[in-house]
């Protein structure tokens, strides 16, 4: 069996509604230009406030693809 | 441009539904007291547990906010 | 009034759905084996990615309960 | 059931004997101006020397307290 | 001589006097289940508060002990 | 000789020219309203870019003052 | 497709010859009484050292396993 | 309002200067491949030594900028 | 002397035998594409068991090379 | 006023008895060989266990002193 | 080519005008007894001060340089 | 039993062929000028890397061991 080589890339998405819409808000952007995302990881979950709530939820991933050769 | 200085306080905000409904309940709270909030960083996420399922969600939080000369 | 013990265990939840769902998972599976489970604490949220988006939610908990004598 | 929210401030409590001391000095003063505090932890410990020995040990805690509504 | 392989547990143990009474709280009744407890390393001190003062130190350790053939 | 308590406050200063500038610029604001300032530690450097340069350095600073009886 | 739960437990692997040794160590006592075994992360790497060169390798590592229902 | 994605990449720049000079040379090198560069992260600060004193300043940061869709 | 800029790229490379060749592997493929490889820090290693070993190492590291004007 | 340079040196003091004994040993052994000694910092707590209890506390501080001209 | 062994030692710099003198100052201070010094790492920035300003800087390296066979 | 003190001294060890020899590399050093050598752990690893594959192995350690009264 090959041993693979994987890249990681580190990503920050947003979304109004909640911390899993931000992650995939991330994903979905990466998979137009890179193939073979495999798995992510959660750095950071922040965001901004407007009117005593919360107005942006910004989650920065590591998002980890195999690189071919 | 004005250089800006800000403040920022650690809050913990619990919810029986979700970590964005924990979130929000301190913002929510913070912002009755505190002017200019602007943004919050997660800093950790625990909680209690009742009858083999989450209980309260309790998200601890800081948020930071613009403090006038 | 006596000094309590606890013990943690280390368990990681899925979910195809949410973060809370995947933690969820988890304390649901340890409710069935052990007993008195108080809190948790989240150490880690990754996930695996297919077609785009988010496939499972893997989020690995710290789970606190007491220790009988 | 009310979802709580709950404020950390850090504080550093010293003492000549003991860090158990300096953790009490700290909660004892906090408990002056603050209602309601329910735990703290253990941030970091150190302290100032003289003839060889130990003079101040002083323990930067932060103390949670319930913010009433 | 023979390669050894050590298990770690995580526990917290509670004493109303101080941070040793608690680590050995929580290494006394990991004693009553497991044999050849070797040594301990403290993870968190934390508490919680009572009329102005710490009511129970809560100190979270990780035991190491011998896992035999 | 007494014990004293110190108190920890989290502060974020900003600079358009440099790191040493931007910790002031925190430490005078908070000057205004508390005594006592006796210390700082730096807890993260960050800035705003803006023409292919730093625009707005961003200092987040802990400041430690004694707390009076 | 099913939402699957891990279990992850601390061992410290030995061995006189190398660090990739002492993890297979830990894991092949792990798997004479654990079954499906899937996954390690190395958390430490320390050792013992006599005559001016490494005695023994001691790696703690994270083992991580499927939890049947 | 649109969701936005954003990614971070890692730079060390260097300076015979100052911290401010070795991060500007690095997001001024950034600024002319990359565009809407938005924000950077001080991740860690060292350098060389030559003749008793700082040769040259290395800072490595990590710079945020908007991804088109 | 010119102030330079290195960039930093974070990869995971895999291999059946040792830690020592899975950070070859991916320094070996980062090398088809990138030019001037300086050096590499190791972030995080772990690996995936099959039959009561380790079946695959999972090491990841930063690379870091020079960025040309 | 001249500016100092203080330097830090990582000692681990041990005590069948208490914590603050450990750092007291540490701190007293450095007394003997280095003058001005001025402040220390706890980097870590553990300790071995016999009979099930602490059978020595094992306390890794840092040292500070003034390096003179 | 020879393999080289390295040793650190950890210094804290101060100056009432920048960091970078203050790192400049512990450097310029280790060089008198040590030789070969080749490289440093900042652990930590912190302060003290003095009428709304900082008074000194005081930042904590770590120095590398070459050990002599 | 007499309370022993420890000292920890920081070694960068370095080797072309393996992780393992460049931990040696800097014991065999240290064991040259420092008695009763005990224990060590690895604080970082990082190498230099040459016409794609590394070039040389970097491991930083803390090397323990006992003071003499």
């Amino acid at each position: 069996m090959k041993d693979h080589v994987y890249k990681l890339v580190e990503l920050t998405g947003t979304s109004t509604t909640s911390i899993e819409d931000a992650v995939n808000t991330a994903i979905k952007r990466a998979d137009k230009t890179i193939k073979n995302l495999c798995w992510f990881q959660v750095v950071e979950t922040r965001g901004t406030i407007e009117k005593g709530k919360v107005h942006h939820w910004q989650v920065t991933i590591k998002v980890g693809f195999t690189v071919k050769d």
